[in-house]
């Protein structure tokens, strides 16, 4: 049988979703459910992709259903399209699976052409009608289907409308309205050296065509990567009987919300327009009324609308954003969807229809997008100030929030002008671990180069800081101090803002606000916590962050980087000449001198966490990553270790790398230099006996080796660790429990997992640099191979972002399968990005980890994706 | 019931050699074969490993079955060791599976002390003798077994020697030696603080203990990872009855080989020394005799010496190395093994044995080993004079040869020196695209950094140069132009000469001479070729290196690098104008003149493979490693491009990447830039056609996509490549076959071989990316980490240079096993450095690969590895 590609909206209903598009589906849905629905078809998703990767045509099969459907709406509305005296008309409009802007916008009054908009004129009584109906349709029809600019019509309409002293287009004769089709024609035929085109199903199948072809236009490839939506879902077609909201003031159309979209308070909230199209209320010519004017206007057609609006709320138990027309006094909807809602008016929503027992906890959880609650963690934008900013460019949502600032190019500068008062944007090409005191007093950070796990983008979601990367648009000059961007340059000093949570930036300072929560999250967060089988950690390096995760509900630390207490003032010094000693010896003694201070960090972040599980890894980074970087530097080093400035800078020289990312780092450094390894377990050990002494809190240290690829590797390592342990418990005569794991993040170490497991007590994989082997891509070097990945539908998501469960996932998948056996108790995590993912996070409760662990300020959105993992995996 | 540690030599046969060793295996052998050998027992390999894994400690069993097994001796002898009047005497020897040098020397005379020695000379009635025994164990002991340094008793019996006018051992008399032996005890007591151990059994299981340490030192380490023996082998011992061939002038001993080692030829060679033990004959203190003047001197035993040589020969045969042993006039045999030979001997020997019907042509192939063939194709040190040379360091050995000349440090000043008709050594940090032609010049390279995959030794090898990489010791100042290795300082101009077959680096010039290839090369090889199931390609980049893999015997081109042909003079102009154009337009403008430079490389190849397959990969290298390097080569470009210097450098700057083994390079800068991918192929599939016309070869060209990890990636460019070809063909008016495949290199592409089998028609595992990815482990940075992971154990072997079956190769079997059953028929092979690899070639052909790619000069021990591969798995 030939395969159906088009449904008539009564054989379809709304879980056809994925093949008639969320419009369609409803559409459907409603007519099935008797309300008042102008009769018509959908074109299938499916029809939209093979007219995509079948060579943008029209099968035969989907041209001759099409025709059918049109005879069957032509038999239904006893009109035919194209009648010279009764014409057919009708709209089409785009709807994919979600909802989705940057789609093909709706064309209207399809189906007139110069015959038939007389027929139209005769048939109502109503030439204005048939004349304004027809110039919209020209408009959009060009502008949508064709793609030429629509301004070039409204200009040719505001000045008609000036020479003829007419405000609004409601104020137009239709005489003038004539004029101006035959003008909006002309300009048609001007442009486009053809005339526009008369045949109603030329009409039809070009903008049919056009919807499947906005599918594939730049916007929506940009929109699907942000919102994680595949490019084989492919977008639907609905071709739908037109009915007038512009026959006159018993006429109108509206738009309305069940609740309060921005709040979340249940009550109905809508505007209408009397006398207009669609278009009218979302252009924002006139000002509509509010829906409650409905009431006083029309209250039989008032009393009808809310009757269904309550009826659709109930019906899909959600709110609902719906659009409407009533054409002379007869109400009819042509949509209603799942409205779109700030995240604290999700949270309302979520437990007021919990609470007025119309959806169950598991449906409230499943209704509030967990990325959503970054809103209600980080500085937003000031509405109304944003929409009158354009962005000047685009880089990727990096960290979420929004900030303003002053423009500085170096971490100095930034340290500087922020002591001075002064709130400052961090721009850099990219950043290293020397940036760091300099990101930390920054309200944003700006990096040219580098993707959504970059060095700036980590560091700036543990912070909690904006961060938009990879703006590879960007030429910047250091000397100058400068960047040109979108045409314009930037100097130091001058203000930018950014938004972490689209990657938008712009040109000028734009006020912020900072988020309220409200009681709702509590309680909506502790439905999530026990629904949950994950348990939620976060990574945290300094008593601070971690503070910060305990408050967002982390159940413990799953991952704590050293490195990143190594740069602090006094350690850095000590450091460096661990690195440029010559001997062991040499370095034993400058380790020493870091030993309390790296304790005291594992002391006070023991406090913080009270006892619950810590995960310290060894450190990791190249050794190169703390070198000296000004001559200054160096002369202070070799003054203080009494060697010449040459030998230390040839020895820096010397430990430069090509690929760092796969040098000398990791468990590579503690087979390289054991002593290091001793230091940082001696001072794990050591805090965590003396935190039980001096605050009664039983410490389990977990100790995890990184980069572990062979499993000697491991049991080298872990036989320095345990014998250093040791000796610290029979120093202090003190016995504790204690657990030594590894990171699972070489592609080797998932295929030998069954070796490893021998070794290890538990696995954290590490999934930022598993990517990055497993796809060879270097974080910090993706962001133009990123961009033009996705532009070119290579890629559907950024991988670096949401794990890719084919590759990467499948090496996950063989290390918990082999490891599984040889250890059945073996813990298991995640601590790379992904941890804070709702993606990742599903697929990491679908392999049976025991937790994931997030960044601080994701730790909320990895409580509730954990809860929603559960619930659609049930 | 208790594991058997001790088998005495008539238990064991020469089976059983991973248990009992070679040495062990052998006398186990020859013992039941009924050969004269003195009685002894062997301490198996699994008592070594149990030693060393377990805390060094014989346990009670080991102890207990070397006590029974030494009564069984003294049963057998009719003697007691230790007893006064007729001791037992032993001799203890290490044995492992392999030969191999580095592990403990032999002690001798085990058993003497204070008393038996006079119980020995009493028994024997030659006081000489037993004193000559007694001074040569506490030598042997002390020096083997405790780490004495020998050279402190050497000097003591020289001075003695001096001091008495006897010139030779055998002048000196039984007092004399007396005397030596208490100079020896004292020597002793002085070092150690202690009494030379007058227990035997003391003696006894120090020595064997020394034998199984011998298994840990430094030495062994070393030699078993040049020599692909793993750890867990470990070593056993022999103990053995003595015989005497110091009993006075019809005593005596020596070494033979049943064919002349050096040359192959089938006659007898050896040498022996009359009264005499053992280590007189390595010793060279005395000029031993010709084993001929054995007929004259003893025509009897020279007759059953003959005779048993003839039947060991038979018996094992191969060419055999013996140890033998007149104790007053009886013969015995001590020791026999396959003996080592130059490669030219392993030819002729195996070809010959073959004409005798000695062994089958599968039994000659196995008897070379195929590394040996290097020996054939590259020159070699001149062995009088390298026998003085010592070495002042020590690298890789990244690529086989001999080479001496004058230090250089620049490309530059390679070319400038070797123009002044100069030999030249080219010593570098690492080596880069940019060092070609001054590589092309040197007789070898030696570089600080980069392992056995580096750039340097990658194309070294192609090159046929010899190549030392990654000696880390060596500290480099270019601004000085010198370097210090081994304490002293080498300058630009200084003779050093490199052995690329040890890695051995030496400060002085070394004569070299050249290879010769003897007949039994071709017949040898053709029954290689016979024999193997795997195709033996060559990667080669122009038609000389083409010219000379098919001289090796190459079937076809596996890999040509297109990105070397950049490089060249007229070329890197034009591509650099590409790298640093703003648009598309301008880029295809620059890319047309590369053009015909291109296609002439793709013509001289074809045309040297005369239609044997050539594969050709696009693009590979990220765009910065051509960037001008220095202000006169930007200042020149934008003067011809009409750009502003500053706009370039800027533009360069920006294409630096951090890590540029995982940036934007292989079909990533295909995706980018599709106009580079468009013009090669059109090089590529015109030159085809037109070598076609010109010489009528039938060329099928095979276009390989390089660092694919995902389909969409492969098809987006296979798009690009099968536009291009249609196009050309359709110009051309001609259709020729092509085939497009890929690289699998990227771990990712190995997990979803699946899916890229579907529009791959062939795969090439590119094994050198694959091993960085899969052990994260950069192979330009892996020089200092892989020296620390093979001292310490945690890396057997090298994996950059044999392939790593555990953990790279399961991502290979994963990728066959998907690809197989999508695409049956396709075509599956291998073109990292692993394919001129013997083990790695091994596991290809289990895997079941159509073919190896490796450099030319390797393509030799391809073909016979490939047999090897074939016969063992049969």
């Amino acid at each position: 049988m030939a395969k159906k590609y088009v449904y008539m909206f009564n054989e379809g209903n709304a879980s056809m979703r994925n093949l008639l598009g969320g419009k369609g589906a409803n559409l459907a849905e409603m007519t099935v459910m008797g309300l008042p629905i102008p009769k018509g078809f959908t074109i299938t998703t499916e029809a939209c992709t093979e007219y995509n990767e079948g060579g943008k045509v029209l099968s035969q099969e989907m041209i001759d259903q099409i025709n059918e459907a049109i005879e069957k709406l032509e038999e239904i509305a006893g009109k035919k399209l194209g009648d010279p005296k009764n014409p057919l008309l009708v709209s089409v409009r785009s709807g994919a699976r979600a909802s989705m802007p940057g789609m093909m916008d709706t064309v209207l009054n399809l189906g007139l052409n110069d015959i038939s908009v007389v027929g139209l004129a005769e048939k109502t009584g109503n030439e204005r009608f048939a004349y304004d109906s027809y110039r919209r349709f020209i408009m959009m029809f060009s502008d949508v289907v064709i793609g030429l600019n629509k301004s070039k019509f409204e200009r040719l309409l505001d000045d008609y409308k000036e020479s003829v002293g007419a405000k609004y287009d409601t104020d137009l004769s239709a005489e003038d309205l004539k004029t101006i089709t035959k003008k909006f024609k002309d300009l048609y035929f001007e442009e486009m050296k053809t005339e526009f085109p008369q045949d109603p199903k030329e009409q039809l199948f070009e903008a049919a065509k056009a919807v499947f072809r906005s599918w594939d236009n730049p916007r929506a490839f940009v929109y699907r990567a942000m919102n994680d939506i595949p490019y084989s879902w492919g977008t639907a077609v609905n071709v739908q009987m037109m009915v007038f909201g512009n026959m006159g003031d018993t006429s109108g159309t509206g738009v309305a919300f069940t609740r309060n979209a921005a709040t979340g308070e249940k009550k109905m909230l809508g505007e209408y327009l009397v006398n207009a199209q669609g278009e009218d209320v979302v252009a924002g010519i006139r000002t509509p009324n509010p829906i409650d004017r409905l009431a006083v206007d029309m209250p039989e057609v008032y009393k009808q609308f809310m009757d269904i609006t309550e009826r659709l709320e109930k019906h899909y138990k959600d709110m609902q954003d719906m659009e409407f027309t009533i054409e002379e006094g007869k109400l009819y909807f042509l949509q209603t969807r799942n409205g779109k809602r700030t995240a604290q008016a999700a949270l309302r929503i979520a437990v007021e229809m919990v609470e007025e027992g119309l959806i169950t906890i598991d449906e409230a959880l499943m209704k509030v997008e967990p990325k959503q609650l970054d809103q209600l963690l980080h500085p937003v934008f000031d509405a109304k100030a944003l929409k009158e900013a354009k962005p000047i460019g685009k880089g990727l949502p990096a960290s979420p929030g929004a900030a303003a600032g002053r423009i500085v190019f170096s971490a100095e500068d930034a340290k500087k002008w922020a002591d001075d008062g002064e709130r400052v944007i961090l721009v850099r090409l990219e950043t290293s671990p020397d940036d760091i005191i300099g990101m930390a007093v920054s309200q944003g950070i700006l990096t040219v180069r580098g993707g959504m796990t970059s060095h700036a983008a980590v560091v700036a979601r543990g912070m909690g800081t904006c961060c938009v990367s990879g703006c590879e648009e960007i030429k910047l000059d250091y000397d100058k101090k400068e960047f040109t961007l979108g045409g314009n340059t930037y100097k130091e000093g001058d203000y930018i803002s950014l938004d972490g949570s689209t990657g938008n930036i712009y040109g000028l300072d734009i006020p912020t606000t900072e988020p309220e929560i409200s009681g709702n999250f509590e309680k909506f967060m502790s439905w999530a916590d026990n629904r949950r089988r994950l348990q939620v950690r976060a990574n945290a390096d300094n008593p601070t962050d971690a503070a910060v995760a305990l408050e967002f509900g982390a159940q413990g630390i799953g991952l704590t980087r050293t490195e990143h207490m190594f740069f602090e003032e006094e350690r850095i010094q000590n450091f460096r000449k661990v690195i440029l000693s010559d001997s062991v010896e040499e370095r034993e003694k400058f380790l020493a001198g870091i030993l309390p201070y790296q304790k005291g960090d594992f002391k006070g972040i023991y406090e913080v966490m009270q006892g619950r599980p810590v995960t310290i890894r060894l450190l990791d980074p190249p050794l190169h990553e703390f070198l000296p970087t000004t001559d200054a530097e160096y002369e202070s080093l070799a003054k203080e270790m009494g060697k010449p400035v040459s030998e230390l800078k040839l020895k820096g020289k010397n430990l430069h790398e090509l690929n760092p990312m796969m040098g000398h780092r990791g468990c590579r450094l503690a087979v390289s230099y054991p002593e290091i390894a001793r230091m940082q377990t001696r001072a794990i050990m050591e805090a965590a006996i003396e935190v039980k002494e001096e605050k009664g809190f039983d410490i389990v240290p977990e100790i995890m080796v990184p980069l572990v690829g062979e499993i000697k590797e491991l049991k080298f390592v872990k036989n320095i660790l345990v014998e250093t342990a040791e000796k610290v418990m029979e120093e202090k005569g003190v016995k504790i429990p204690y657990h030594i794991g590894t990171m699972i993040e070489i592609p080797r170490a998932a295929l030998t997992a069954d070796c490893i497991a021998e070794e290890a007590e538990f696995f954290s994989f590490g999934t930022n640099d598993l990517t990055q082997l497993t796809f060879g891509l270097s974080r910090d070097d993706a962001g133009k191979i990123l961009a033009d990945y996705i532009d070119k539908n290579i890629y559907e998501v950024d991988p670096t972002a949401r794990l890719d469960r084919t590759g990467v996932g499948q090496l996950m998948q063989i290390a918990v399968s082999k490891a599984k056996p040889v250890r059945p108790d073996i813990h298991l995590g995640i601590c790379g990005e992904h941890g804070g993912d709702p993606s990742s996070i599903e697929f990491c409760h679908i392999l049976g980890l025991d937790y994931v662990s997030c960044s601080p300020y994701r730790v909320p959105i990895a409580r509730l994706a954990a809860a929603q993992a559960a619930i659609k995996n049930n």
